[in-house]
């Protein structure tokens, strides 16, 4: 079975004009923007001309079926508020490279995914976890973007072009491409990473209440300001974290909304997201006792409020054995010693795929470690590396 | 001069229902807003009908004049984006009683003042501190606000009220009414405050540069994470003002502004507000200098950029004696042992004004030291004593 390189990598730069933006390759495609809807219906196009039949759930996630029992390769084609032009998007192309590759050489079978809104628009990995069954679809409709728009109404604008959920049943396994969205990979100067398990992720809100007031009259010693509360729970759980964390764990507050947000007024409120990671299920729950017992008492030694919002919870998983041996075989056979085994320390489809089928993921380098970033990119020779990896390993299950 | 207690609450209580809004007695009524416009057009009718003539000048102040030398009393009409139904309002509805209670008793001459913008949709008290010339018209054209709105589109929406900038010539001095917007004078049961002082203020934006990228992979001794250098900051300067700050020095950082602002992102880039104000402008010296210092250090630390917005400055300023001793035999003649002296920690149009002409201030208490906010209050028993305060010191004059 022998890829084509150059056929590949067009599709990849045909698919990065569909919302291309920003500086370098970078790309603005969320779930169900414009961009992200015609970018689903040609991929649609391309798998029909590989021999495919396409296949829209009620949600977006696309599917490009093979007949019969199949194997399936894919990724999610939606790209963060500013993203690059890999991402999910080399994962679906990849899928469907290897789907025409296996045709013309007689199999075996390939299907190619392509999930709707891994990227949170409306939570996290949003159409793998529905599909999946982790997620009811009434509960969903009910999720909100930033702005207030609901998943029901979002997923309408794709409602004409809806069947029924796939049976997974069909599916003999899964296999996903990615970038690592990190750097250890590119600074060794390896070309495939076999990925192991995917850590495990706990994400939610916290609000710190105090009085909103005059930041000229209101002597420091009597304030009850947000601000300073999110600043002293930040502070102290870096500090309480040192006992707990392994040099793999990651903790950020990448989001924060004061109110009312102006100069001269003492924040009463704040709200702030908190999410850690990490590949063991027990210290995420030693974290997260950490970060409420924390943000009490510094609710309580201020006289103010804490709330949690909902916390959104997911476990670690392990990647199925057979499919990786297979991925570390082929990667030793195309670029010996430029491969490793790796933790994934980013979510991805493959953890809730990974519920119905035997599942297995495989990274190739970032530049820089960048993601999630309109300077994300990856060496077209280093993808082309990956495809041969992949091509090899699919080749001989 | 006698002053009429229903006419002078009504007249508040009237203004108040432009913009009226919120919980209890809220006002959203931001300069140059609908609701604004519409108070100002209300309250130039009324100058008119108290013998004054109405003035709009090219920014919006609003001033109502007697004719000849002539007293100001006043303050401003625009308040907060959430605010009460006082603060500057009271300045002003105080200025036209006076006025038609001076008319009334046959003198001395009031005329009333109305400034625009004090609460700083484009600066800090920007009607007056134009008035004054210490903000040249074409440069004030060019800030803007949150929206991006620039300060010459707000304007021109009074455009056609317009006349030149009134002579502070003709003025004898100015006395500024305005609720004490903290806890002294309620908590003590007293009902007027006689400032000494307005306090000096400093105020920029500080910007933390880092590395935007995944929230996932990228391991913590990687990170370039502004929130994370944000943090540090704040820390760092509240331990380090411990050794320079006095019980009435107050410190703020009232907005935040993370990019790309996303849980699963770690934020490359913060911007956020940092204010600070004291009697002394040594002290805001050396704070000025703890400020940079600490956040070139965390940046340096980090290997992040930092950068400095403009800052504000507005040094403190002495009340004018003979007024201060007019208001003080008044207050301890109208109500004995319920008054004091005291500094103002807000900004006032007071702090322009007097560079112009000889000026003072009066406090009347801010029901549990709130303002800036929708709870706002005072008791009308204390602005009616206020009232008889203000009458009683003018009438000496």
């Amino acid at each position: 079975m022998q890829i084509d390189p150059n056929r590949f990598l067009a599709d990849l730069h045909a698919l990065r004009e569909f919302g291309a933006s920003g500086v370098g390759k970078g790309v603005v495609r969320p779930a169900y923007s414009d961009a992200d809807i015609s970018a689903r219906d040609w991929l649609a196009s391309r798998m029909q001309e590989a021999g495919l039949t396409p296949h829209f759930d009620p949600v977006g996630n696309l599917f490009g079926l093979a007949e019969g029992p199949s194997l399936l390769v894919g990724s999610h084609s939606d790209s963060q508020p500013e993203g690059g032009w890999l991402d999910g998007a080399l994962g679906v192309i990849c899928g469907l490279e290897l789907a025409r590759a296996a045709a013309e050489a007689g199999g075996p079978a390939i299907s190619v995914a392509n999930f709707q809104d891994e990227e949170g628009r409306f939570g996290v990995t949003t159409g793998s976890t529905i599909w999946a069954g982790e997620l009811p679809l009434d509960q969903a409709d009910q999720l909100t973007d930033r702005d207030g728009t609901t998943f029901a109404e979002a997923r309408s604008a794709m409602a004409n072009r809806a069947q029924g959920f796939v049976d997974p049943a069909r599916f003999t396994g899964f296999v996903e491409c990615h970038i690592e969205q990190g750097p250890w990979l590119y600074e060794a100067g390896e070309a495939v990473g076999v990925v192991t398990d995917i850590v495990g992720i706990r994400d939610m809100r916290i609000t710190f209440t105090g009085a909103q007031n005059h930041a000229g009259t209101t002597p420091m010693h009597r304030r009850q300001d947000a601000v300073q509360a999110m600043t002293a729970f930040i502070t102290a759980i870096n500090e309480r974290f040192q006992n707990v964390v392994s040099p793999q764990t990651v903790w950020t507050n990448g989001h924060i909304d004061v109110h009312p947000n102006a100069h001269s007024i003492v924040p009463g409120r704040c709200t702030f997201s908190m999410q850690w990671r990490d590949g063991d299920g027990d210290r995420l729950r030693r974290m997260e006792t950490i970060i409420r017992d924390t943000a009490t008492e510094v609710a309580e030694a201020r006289g103010m409020q804490v709330d949690f919002g909902t916390m959104l919870g997911l476990e670690p998983v392990d990647m199925a054995a057979p499919l990786q041996q297979a991925l570390t075989d082929a990667a030793e056979t195309t670029c010996p010693g430029r491969w490793r085994r790796m933790q994934s320390g980013a979510l991805h489809d493959a953890a809730n795929v990974a519920r119905l089928m035997p599942s297995a993921m495989m990274f190739v380098p970032s530049i820089d470690g960048i993601s999630h970033d309109f300077a994300e990119d990856t060496a077209e020779a280093d993808l082309v590396t990956g495809m041969q990896v992949l091509a090899r390993a699919i080749g001989s299950l």
